[in-house]
């Protein structure tokens, strides 16, 4: 690189005979060599930067997985915690080299056809200057193992370890990253980033994955847990509903307060890049300031819908419930997720408000149909991911969707902002072609798995839990035996169980 | 925006025949649109580097949240662990909001007069160029939500909940806004940052809050604590302090790590800014350093309190103590946040040392005066706070003032640094002020929900835990008899010896 | 600085008769000025963004402490649960002060001798341009409190509280710190940025401490607990491995979760820079890639690891145990640390799967020489760190090595990869050196506490458990008592009440 600083005397001869060709050639150089150095630095500078926001937003995904860990644990029993968490490690555990070895080239590899990619398999010749860097990689993996993490709580307590491998391999490794490609690559047949024919001229605007995570872990979960059908105990002799209580409020709280946590660097982290001006550029406007507001949308929404859990459930089950918060709370972000960077954060309470209401109709649905989910995963990711989808049709502004997905102009945007029908089309493409895709790809799946007598676990099994039966021992030991001197009357308690129609 | 890179023949032209008026205006204008890019890009960079910087942190002091309810849910008994689970979870969801609505507007609505904000509200005509941008508002609203958390911990198990969601609102909505623009607004009677009429010549340094959001905590919690009166049992017949066992010291250290996590966000995270020379700039030394020696600071005030807190409990109750140890690391941490930017390393061990004592002090108070506090928050957040803001007085460097509050020189500093009584007596007003206003409005909102029985929950409600009363259940259920089939010896129990190598 | 922007009419004058030497003169300082503020912006921008790179990556670090005190929390019996997170807390409490007064002075004060640094006590004339930021000293505090808390869980569940405070304070104090400082500071003997004289001509590639935190760590913990023995119970009568089961999974996998988190800052935070081009700059290849590379590796090694435990374990014991994958996981990472930045992503695999079984035969070992570690933390840390260090000396790629350890042309590099034995041996002298410095520091002094009687607790506090006899009180309080209305049989259970001021 040319030198960058300079003094009067290295210029200033250049200068004084400037009518020659000579100097001017020899100054042209000295300038241009520091323009050229400038601009190095200013490319080098945005790549650092971007790639530092990318990759702790990847950490913060990746953060997410722990919190689905303690969700699950605490809204299982205790004799099934071991199980439940040692399929969350595995998501991430086996998800990392399945994605590094054809997942990210399913979904990402580049150039590729519409419908599946095809390059990038095990990160051969990778990073390249059109594919992405290494933090793109990890964080495509940190948002694969999200959706394998929402279809284990669907089947929970009741599922074979060897069909979760099964499954979940194959959501992670196949169903999962086609999806993505086709929402999100440069090449996919809905994405709205591709250069051209797109999908009623806007394609799907699915920015952090309303449908391509959570609809396809909660449609997933929805097909596993019909396929098996409910816990034992789970609705009684007469077909009543029996709660079937998690065992550690404290656990769900941590989880979702985890999930909270990762999810700003889900949505907002989403733009991959930062240093990103609209416009010339050089205003306080820019990338970081849609960033900014998509963290606001989704904290909005989040929270207006764990409000409304909160009230609605007072009024229709008599108390204020934690847990019922938690899941509110889940559903609004999880709604919020497709259209979080291009609404503005008043819609955003609206979605909120939406989404809780959709996770309660979509529970009492269950209940009235004896569908067993002991995290609510499919009304809960399946049921607001498609809202999530609908909203951003109608209320996606033309200020934001044109700034986020530039380089287009007169792009469709929501139908309640003045928009027109077409993105609303595409929103509602999506999720069909989603409900679709993973319906015959996962149902037949968990059916195989189910007439091979892989899926559920026997009846005793479920009845012991499957720490003790499967996994080496119950997950708490509060009190030891292993010396004799100690008095074996120390116990631990339970509580009634509680007729209601919200499972923890 | 001009192009930057050039080669020598796209500037050779216009320097052959420089002596004419034509090329000198063509070269100028070439050069110039190329400074000014870069002038563009470098405002831009800016931009997304502080964005970046504010974002992450803002997430870290939302992290605090978590803490907050895993040190508060550790501390209390199992029976009332989901109601203060809720009321925390409910502190960050209805605080958003209300904040979006009104609460920021009070703060930060500018330009306003030196008592209230009056701008923002929902976010309306932001962001601006001299207003911030989301990252601001996100940062601030989790600084909102921290505040209502400390009063929760001081009138745990035994608040009804709707004076919870009563006190609370007003509390996050306009008590604390009040405050925080009154010291960090550039409108606030007592900023340090306002462009003239500054208290004493210097206005309060109170950089991260040890006065505006943990003292506002701790004494609303003091008042509501008072006025409730201490729980059942916590005072035997003759007077006695009996301790009520928090019921999980696991989540108290858990709490505590997390809430020493975030205060990374909260007090280095305060600079807003991290890409800001100080002086000419282009040295190693910049806002970056400052941003890290607060780190520093903090890490030593925190260390020095809890090693403190350790030995001097062994010496006056005789066991080595962890959640006492915790609650002297917070106290420490509490006690920084006000001077963390502008004292020397050194001093923030005197800080955390003092703090220790402070605590402990205050807790014997406590306990003459038959006060209960349950997380000990009016005692910690309070008393450690207010002494916080007066060490600030005391200890901040002259150096350290004028760069991290710049643009005015001749600031008054640390009296026992040479810096005269002007920033202690401004530190002193605002203890008194904060004190004064706080008592002002919160006080006669508890007095009014006790006059109107709102406040205290019933005796059968407290003795047998709300969780059970009115928030659906125990928070614990580590066995489970809803199949018949299970038989009931079958406990929260141990299992049987297992011969291999691996202990867990 | 000088302005950056401008408009034609600021030059045009000075070009208009640019033959005379004045004009001339002007023309040149007012370009210069010009890119003279750009060099010192860019400068300051650099330092702004790897600060910012850098502190959070040290506060991911910090939360590793949260995960080993959970970790170690879930993995102890309950009953010395305050135990084992007091000494958590006081790694990271105690180490501060003692890092801030000497350790940090003793590793890279600077300039040094090539056995141990004498500059920067107390952070005296720091920060400086050569010797770091705040930034770095909180780096390397957050790496050596890691070390500490490596070696308390070897020794857990029987060791005199007093004896960890001493053992504690001289590990962080002076032996790990003496370790950094050969491996990597500037003047180290064996470190590989030294300026000449390199070991074997390359030095050892500890990336970021396999050998010189985790085998540290390990290695004093082996000492530690081969020198008290094995827990009561441990080994029954007839020399049977009796397994002492840990009391929470949800625990181990919560430290599980957040140790994997805090990796990221671990391993790929030392690079301490992130905008850092290679070669030339200006292309999307840099330092931010090879930090993005660094980030995948550790995945990839830790997973598959974690993977290979899992099917093993079946295989080998019968069960699928989330435990054991755990430590699996752990196993890989401690591995990769070493040769996380200079290997392929396909080597972490080869890493993380060796490392897999080095830890299955360390345990397998252990059990054979009745060998007890509550936390697998010598077999772990110092065996798959061991491993580690020959991975490197095996896999390292001359490409990767060459951008990581810039400004020498020709290094050795790993011997599978074409590179010679040379970085080899480098390697392994550095695994004799650490284990020969610690066993030579650590074991004398562990031995001197066993010959004073300070270092195992007494066979009734270890039977009753050191929380009862020695922290005030149990962990858990599931049931409390203090209201004589609550009928006596609800348990879990509970402790005597105690007399004093803070309530937990």
């Amino acid at each position: 690189m040319a030198t960058l600083t300079c003094t009067a005397s290295d210029l200033a001869p250049l200068l004084t005979t400037a009518t020659t060709a000579l100097n001017a050639t020899a100054l042209s150089e000295s300038l241009c060599g520091r323009f050229n150095t400038i601009s190095t630095k200013f490319a080098d500078t945005t790549y650092a930067v971007d790639n530092t926001y990318l990759l702790f937003s990847a950490y913060l995904v990746f953060a997410m997985q722990l919190g689905f860990a303690m969700l699950c644990a605490g809204s299982v029993r205790a004799k099934n915690t071991m199980n439940i968490m040692l399929t969350n490690v595995l998501d991430a555990a086996a998800g990392a080299p399945s994605y590094y070895l054809f997942g990210f080239a399913f979904a990402f590899g580049a150039p590729s056809n519409a419908f599946i990619g095809r390059h990038f398999f095990g990160l051969r010749d990778f990073p390249s200057v059109s594919g992405g860097d290494y933090s793109f990689f990890l964080y495509q993996w940190a948002f694969a193992i999200a959706a394998a993490g929402i279809t284990s709580g669907s089947i929970a307590e009741r599922t074979q370890f060897v069909a979760y491998l099964i499954y979940s391999s194959f959501l992670t490794g196949f169903v999962y990253p086609v999806v993505s490609h086709w929402f999100w690559s440069a090449d996919g047949w809905a994405s709205p980033t591709r250069s051209d024919n797109l999908l009623f001229g806007s394609g799907s605007i699915d920015f952090a994955g309303s449908g391509v995570v959570h609809m396809v872990g909660g449609v997933a979960g929805l097909w596993g847990a019909v396929i098996e059908g409910p816990r034992i105990g789970r609705f009684d002799r007469t077909g009543r509903s029996v709660a079937l209580r998690g065992h550690s409020a404290s656990l769900v709280v941590l989880g979702t307060f985890l999930l909270w946590f990762g999810w700003y660097g889900f949505n907002p982290g989403s733009f991959l890049t930062i240093l990103k001006s609209y416009g010339d550029g050089g205003t306080y406007y820019g990338q970081w300031s849609a960033i900014g507001r998509t963290a606001v949308t989704t904290t909005l929404a989040g929270c207006t819908a764990a409000l409304t859990t909160l009230f609605s459930k007072r009024l229709l089950v008599g108390h204020w419930n934690v847990l019922d918060v938690c899941n509110g709370l889940l559903g609004g972000f999880a709604a919020i997720t497709s259209g979080c960077s291009v609404v503005e954060p008043w819609a955003a309470i609206v979605c909120g408000f939406v989404a809780a209401w959709v996770l309660i109709g979509c529970n009492k649905v269950a209940e009235k149909l004896k569908y067993d989910d002991p995290l609510e995963a499919a009304q809960l990711h399946g049921g607001c991911g498609a809202w999530g989808l609908i909203f951003t049709g109608l209320f996606a502004t033309e200020k934001y969707v044109n700034e986020v997905y530039s380089g287009r102009s007169g792009r469709p945007y929501g139908l309640f902002m003045g928009g027109g029908g077409r993105l609303l089309a595409a929103q509602i493409v999506q999720i069909l072609v989603v409900a679709g895709w993973v319906s015959a790809t996962m149902g037949p799946l968990f059916y195989g798995l189910h007439k091979l007598k892989l899926l559920r676990i026997s009846r005793e099994d479920e009845t012991q839990g499957m720490d003790m039966t499967r996994h080496g021992g119950f997950a708490y030991v509060y009190h030891d035996e292993d010396d004799p001197s100690i008095k074996p009357e120390f116990m631990m308690r339970r509580v009634e169980p509680v007729n209601d129609a919200s499972p923890a």
